[in-house]
């Protein structure tokens, strides 16, 4: 019996570091990305590339669109996008409710269907841009009720684990990760837009371009 | 302001009385429905009947399928319903794996969004079928989970309930409070399948004639 792992991958720098050491770790892989009415599907695209790229067992696209109820710029047409503040302390309005408690309930929803021992979600509390639902405290909390709401069956009841692997790490040291690991930082998408290149304002963009400085390594994006 | 609560409504018996206890508290309601590849859309249509009815701030139908991975005899069309068994110990084939989670954190999304401080589940631990995620400790970590990964701001921090009032109940209780609350039980769609009367041989029509049995009341859907 092959050990299985669901990725969550969005497309962007940490999922794709993410599905990488899950795919070191000899994992038979199941990823998941979600359209859930984010402001451009370059995203997507980059998330399927990577998943192709490495040879995944399944790779899906769950829709789900947030738009319906809005809630935060990322998914609201008639909000704009804040520019870049990482050392504000509330979160910014790119906030998505609950997103990764959405995320990590269909995930394992999926991993009980195939008998995925672990999902891999590629969140870290260190550059986290202020959302809670990134925080270690969430992750442990959520992997708990996994358990009690999943009956793991093909696992013979054995719990399904939440693999956070850069909970504490920061984005510099997941790019050297990345860069041993051989993932193609080309095909990934960081950028809260979907232009031709990364607009380079957003918080995301930011903290991408801090982490490849203090790496020392070019981002091949750009 | 006006004190918020999303209601999860299938259109089936126990949904249809929580929603009506909701009512009675004084929330305004935001009520969500989930398309998750059932075998039918009868018990959508009865949701958005009970919502209509009894006046909703919104009613939602969120589309989500579990199709895609399948695991349950409920949204895989390759599977047979199994007849009614309540006294077996394991789950029925009907099983959905992670269902109440995916739609507790959807719901935990909308809550956040809208403002809402708690949420309504008709899950009850009495008959319950052998879902593992109809008990109170799933609930409660639950719980646990949303308050960790959302930010309440419409609540300024204050924490989102999960309102699970039949855990402890019976259906026969519920009927009983139904007929109380004046909840249309006629329309209320309870079997696995969408026929044109309740098919009586599957698990959920065996516990809802049991309910109306035990209430003395005759089931009007009948």
């Amino acid at each position: 019996m092959p050990r299985i792992a669901v990725v969550l991958l969005s497309g962007g720098l940490d999922s794709s570091v993410a599905l990488h050491l899950a795919k070191r770790e000899g994992y038979e892989i199941h990823a998941l990305s979600f359209a859930y009415g984010q402001r451009h599907t370059k995203e997507l695209e980059y998330a399927q590339w990577q998943a192709e790229n490495i040879g995944v067992a399944s790779y899906r696209v769950v829709d789900l669109s947030f738009t319906s109820w809005g809630g935060s710029a990322l998914t609201d047409p008639s909000l704009e996008v804040e520019k870049g503040d990482t050392a504000r302390k509330a979160s910014p309005n790119t906030y998505v409710p609950a997103r990764n408690m959405v995320f990590l309930s269909v995930a394992a929803s999926i991993a009980e269907a195939v008998g995925a021992e672990c999902i891999y979600i590629g969140v870290s509390e260190v550059d986290y841009s202020g959302y809670v639902d990134c925080r270690e405290e969430f992750i442990r909390s959520m992997e708990t009720t996994i358990n009690l709401g999943t009956e793991r069956k093909g696992l013979n009841g054995q719990p399904i684990r939440i693999e956070a692997p850069f909970i504490h790490t920061t984005k510099a040291e997941e790019v050297t990760l990345g860069v041993e690991l051989g993932v193609p930082f080309d095909r990934t998408w960081t950028c809260y837009h979907g232009g031709e290149k990364p607009c380079g304002e957003c918080d995301s963009c930011q903290l991408r371009a801090k982490a490849f400085e203090e790496a020392g390594v070019p981002d091949p994006l750009l």
